[in-house]
């Protein structure tokens, strides 16, 4: 793609991701769309032939993003808490302007079936480096973590950052206050619940999640 | 109502349940509803303002025939698991000829402002309801709980008992054999943490946990 090609597709989606948070995904049209954007029609179909591609360039985007910042975030320390903290802390930064366009997507996004889903096969790439985050967080903290759970537990806090989003989602307390509070409990429960995982009191409990997980 | 309106009432229902089951949701009007039910389509409005309020009637019928069945069989059994098993079963047993219908619901459902939505408003009392069989199951059990957990318990199970159903709902394996083995790993995982929060070691971690719960 030619720099003006580049810049010209960079407008669309702009344009189209200002259209979602003003006026809902369901509610703008590819028109709409190329209008805020100074286009024809005919060119953003060019560059996007659905409103649900420019979703998945909105995908493609947020990842390149998370990669930029998300390493450096997590290597701030080595406390295993606040690198778990730093991973969801950018998520919801990052989702924060975009609460609109993902209420709406919600409602097709947890059939794994759909294209746009985040549990579903197109989003793979997307998913496995949001996992590897949580793998790098766990991985090089100062938290002794067992063998066995490495593998899985990656996955496990990403599910439960999904968790999180949907609540926020749906969570119409002032400023969503009411999800900084589940996030601040939860958090503090999963950190402990890793550090329990580790007594031998609790190996076959852990033998027993990491069965059901493998399963699935 | 007279015993034949009631008649006439229970049959638009049954025509209704079956073509939502036939032709999904989405694709069935009270037009066909009517047709089926061989009454005018009039008739089916006088009944039913809309397909929603077919919905909720749906999801009334299964509050009464669950609280004929539930309470007995829970009642088979001291043994917690047994117990929860029980109320987990009956569910999905109600829910198994309905499959298309929910798969067509859950999409409205996610959201708890949308009046079928069983996180909403409207459908607190069957909520309600399906929460005390789980109280039921625990209160009278061998299984020691602790007093502090007791109260809020039966709504967390009740939300392990909706993931369960979600999961049921998406899962494409030959007669949902998946959602069987994560309902058999789970429950037993359920039953082993709920013992284990018995132990002076795990007071701390249940009291957070609750704290958690009743900060929502």
């Amino acid at each position: 793609m030619t720099p003006k090609a580049e810049e010209t597709r960079e407008r669309i989606l702009d344009a189209a991701l200002a259209l979602f948070r003003e006026q809902g995904f369901d509610d703008t049209t590819m028109r709409d769309i190329a209008e805020k954007a100074d286009v024809a029609t005919g060119a953003a179909y060019y560059y996007f032939r659905s409103k649900e591609d420019l979703v998945m360039a909105f995908y493609v985007r947020a990842a390149d993003e998370a990669r930029d910042v998300v390493p450096e975030l997590i290597g701030q320390s080595r406390d295993l808490k606040k690198r778990l903290r730093a991973v969801i802390d950018q998520k919801f930064e990052q989702f924060g302007d975009h609460r609109k366009l993902l209420i709406a997507l919600v409602r097709i996004g947890i059939d794994p079936k759909h294209p746009l889903s985040p549990f579903g096969r197109e989003t793979e790439p997307m998913r496995s480096e949001s996992i590897d985050f949580f793998r790098l967080a766990v991985d090089e903290s100062s938290t002794k973590v067992p063998k066995d759970l490495r593998a899985d537990l990656p996955r496990l806090l990403w599910l439960y950052q999904m968790g999180l989003v949907l609540f926020w989602l749906f969570d119409d307390s002032p400023g969503q206050r009411k999800t900084k509070l589940l996030t601040d409990g939860t958090l503090d429960l999963v950190f402990r619940l890793i550090q329990l995982s580790s007594l031998p009191l609790m190996s076959p409990l852990r033998k027993r999640v990491l069965a059901v997980v493998r399963a699935m």
